[in-house]
């Protein structure tokens, strides 16, 4: 029987080859733990490097709900809340991770994904003008993911303009980078990470979609931003024992500018898969020029489909149709890329 | 130069070699995500079976604090806390990440780490007979851990005598078993997955310790324990999204009895290292069966001693004297138990 | 120099006569602390009767935020939220209260203040078609309020059908009663306390804003909903240690049901305010029928408004206007609603 | 029938006459809410005034549970907790209302419900000397009770030496006052509220046990201590929405310096009542200089003291013994204690 082809989700492989290799190579090398170790020293080293910020923090967590829930507990003050776009994956994904530490997500609207300075600059304006501010959430910071969720990407000048109006209102900006390779590696994108280690307060690089069998890089290019971060993580569950296995994974991952290629691929298949279904009479829920791929369904069409090509369920379109998601990734082959488009065309 | 020896922990290296091999074998097969996968499934089944209760939930979770803040969160209602020894993992060493949800640590004194059944009885029965217990957090759960966080072992008597008095109060009995591959190797032991299963109405397999990477196999006989347990693993950042690799090393833990066999050298590796500490002249600090080893050093000679060796500082003693940690692992090599040993015998 | 008109808000007094005079009357009996005494005994019974549920468990707190936050946390498990408007008292205007205790507003958009059991029966049913909903807080209890908090009344036909929805869902609907009196006071309001009692599953009758100095009554008319809801006030810090002077004002507002006519003038003077505004050419920002009017002012008149009647803010309209709010009491005299015309009539 | 003697505790009357005529009379004015009007103000200056400390923040909360869950959680950051006596209220006697707003309580045994400087500072000492303090609960504040939980008092002397241990190592001095009235009326106490004011960094002064209907006033010398500390409070459901209330009673309690005198005639009492037991053979559980008397009571004695007395519970002393609290308040009437001692005799 022949194997269904997949296309659900970004994190569906284990890790990238050079990072497997390696994790097996020092497999039974002694270190401290924590990490505290020499892999991890380097990975930090290699990713200031990378970003530009030579004094920065980097912490490396597991997962990208957890890095949200600890880098906003360690940030705000009990009487604050986390603005949000209202897709933002902090404010419906995340099972209440952000409220469970006792902090609302004060939510905008976005449009595809993303807010813009001005809606920012305007929630922080009406709270203060409203006479009765103190019987409400304050805006503590600003939370805003590169790519969104819906795959969109903010350009410098976009984030520049947030960051200016965070900046002044005295609140930090973090941005979720858990898909950052795939808006590093974009024709469109103009945001490098020394962009982001200049205008973000706290960001996160992702790696459990991005090759990692696992884990997320913190960066805090002020280390004097979050006191004892390290206690803050380990109360939330996110102190990895073995350290130095999140340490060798990022090692890697930043040799050789890696992270930099490791989203081509993936970027190409996309712009191939949404080629071929505009030219296969698909609509497209919403173009973006990352790697995922968002398109209206037919639901009798889709369950033929479903039967050959594992997709992402992603809303309900109307009664008959619904929104599937197709994500490609680094782990994703050319010839998985051609066999869907084969069956695109038999439609 | 000479390396040092590591005895300082069971969590310096990587993975046992089957897991890492059958990680990087697995790496590129395509699976979904969240622990939906076929490894998975394989891996809680072994577990089912190895414990005897084929209708147990089975959850993959990353690290030791993550799964008791996730576990007794999910158990505990407001109003109640969780009974502890004071020398609890929970009580002291996880940064509070058992208050970071909203409860109560309600410490009893442990001797060498254990608390009697004859204590748990009396708590709750104070609590009853309290004219104002309304105004004080009700006892909702008991936590132990097997080893106990010094090595020693609850015997089946003593984990029998427990679980009556939690099922006769009606109160769940939780087992963390960070550390249990070295309570399955010991002779001194007499207490199985079997008996965990029918005694514990959750307990955790320790898989970081024990030869994974990282992963604690939580198990909930009755899987009717804990409604929604899912969602709350995701809303404490406790949901892995590549599922599979914890899938994958549980699965190669419970293939042929690893995880039975795993710590036997260590707990022999240890019983010649507190002998030759004994026929040195050395104090041990407490003489406990498992893979740790407690004992008394000079500063002086501590000084020269970590000059070669890394080991754990666990307190002061007095004014002159440490007691330090040497623990062995599934990853423990004799030869480097013999150097341990020739270096106690140069005194 | 004369004194302005107060119109502010419904809680710029102290008490009821009636309550003020039996909190001074029984100023120095004795009797036992935390609303075990005879008083609060009375009380309770009163409104056990009034409310046609002779089991019902009733609880007085002091404030409206204090019980919303303790119920809901009484209510919830972790995986939870609560549904509620987006205008509720909850979602904005309780600097987090809810949140802090670790549970998300679950927001649906309102009109004029209430939510349809359409859009709550949609909600639930969205939840559960959501292929993902497992990493999504789950609707565990819907919150509205009587009045609403712009003033407007659920029918007996809306609450019998919001009630009908949530029983289907099995989840608990809980009733904000803080200006309860006002809606019982209505000519257009058919819902009466038994009604309450009988399709919501937890509500609170409001003392605050209809005669007491302080104090909610929580009726909760199967006693069994809640465990331990006596700690649980208590861990909020809600439970009032002199419980008899909680006991002593519902006594009294219970009494020859003073509770059903407290609103009346407050009513019918909101009455001839809302009617005064029109004909003399004020825009009725929305036209309600309780004790609450909203209307849109000039901001030049505005100014002279001021110091003449000290009214509440209740949102910019324009550059040029702002929504305020003028509210009515059962504190309210007749002759300063008399003024508060003519001054009106003067523009 | 006659009516028994109560003296089970100091919270079972409404308020001292000047505060209830005052409430009475003031019951129709008008005022802002919240707190911001002209009552408050007054009290808040005349607060400042007796305590020396001109620039102080003074707030108004209701009770005690809720003052110090407020405070704590608006001082500690996540990864601190707050170092207390094991016998403090908040440690056993909250139901875990600082543990539910994510912060442990860190025990230090107490003498008489005392703590000293020297096991403060060795606490402190303790937790920077362990290497692995980043795994650890940091001790953030430091909880204090005058009187305590027990009666007791700390001097002059000792409660210098635990603010100086406190500000070596800035962090702040918590000082509960629920019964401080009790200890500023007690020859043997040399701490003036100038002190309190000067050696802490927040102290609450009793009302609820002290005078008032309900109601702890918060004094915080130096303002800018705590940020948004009106919204916190709001957060905890601690805002009192008529908070002129509050006003008027802390108005009456520090006008002619009743604060300080109102303790007077209960702690005579006190002494009286512990004068009659010694010399009637009775065996004091403790004894303490203020306004509660701890004795252990034969129980078959107990059954027919308790038809005429009201006594408190404290705890079980053996089989066939019960320790009882007898508590004298501003309301006690010197015929009930001469009736009381009357019975002492007759035994």
């Amino acid at each position: 029987m022949k194997e269904k082809l997949f296309f659900s989700s970004d994190y569906m492989e284990g890790a990238h080859p050079n990072i497997i290799n390696r994790l097996a190579e020092t497999n039974m090398h002694h270190t401290v733990g924590y990490g505290l170790d020499e892999y991890s020293d380097s990975a930090k080293e290699r990713i200031r490097t990378a970003c530009g910020c030579p004094n920065a923090q980097v912490e490396f967590l597991v997962g990208g709900t957890q890095t949200n829930a600890t880098v906003i507990d360690a940030i705000l003050r009990p009487y604050q809340g986390v603005i949000a776009a209202n897709t933002g994956h902090i404010s419906g994904h995340e099972a209440g991770a952000i409220e469970q530490s006792g902090h609302k997500v004060l939510c905008i609207p976005s449009t595809l994904g993303k807010i813009s300075a001005g809606q920012i600059e305007e929630y922080i304006a009406d709270y203060y003008n409203d006479d009765n501010h103190d019987h409400v959430v304050a805006p503590g910071m600003v939370y805003i993911s590169q790519p969104t969720e819906y795959g969109t990407l903010y350009s410098l000048r976009e984030l520049t303009d947030i960051s200016s109006v965070c900046r002044k209102a005295r609140i930090p900006l973090y941005l979720d980078g858990a898909r950052l390779a795939y808006a590093l590696a974009c024709d469109e994108n103009d945001v490098n990470l020394k962009d982001l280690a200049s205008l973000c307060d706290v960001f996160y690089i992702g790696g459990t979609k991005c090759g990692t069998l696992f884990g997320e890089a913190v960066v805090i290019p002020d280390p004097n931003l979050i006191s004892h971060f390290f206690t803050i993580i380990k109360q939330h569950g996110a102190l990895f024992a073995k350290g130095r296995i999140l340490g060798i994974q990022f090692d890697e991952l930043f040799k050789d500018d890696l992270y930099l290629k490791i989203g081509r691929d993936a970027v190409r298949f996309a712009h191939r898969i949404k080629t071929a279904l505009k030219e296969n009479g698909y609509q497209l829920f919403f173009d973006t020029p990352t790697n995922q791929v968002f398109c209206v369904m037919d639901n009798k069409e889709l369950v033929e489909f479903g039967e050959k090509v594992v997709y992402g369920f992603w809303e309900k379109y109307d009664s008959d149709h619904t929104v599937i998601r197709l994500a490609t990734s680094w782990a994703t082959k050319e010839e998985d890329v051609d066999s869907l488009i084969e069956i695109l065309k038999k439609r």
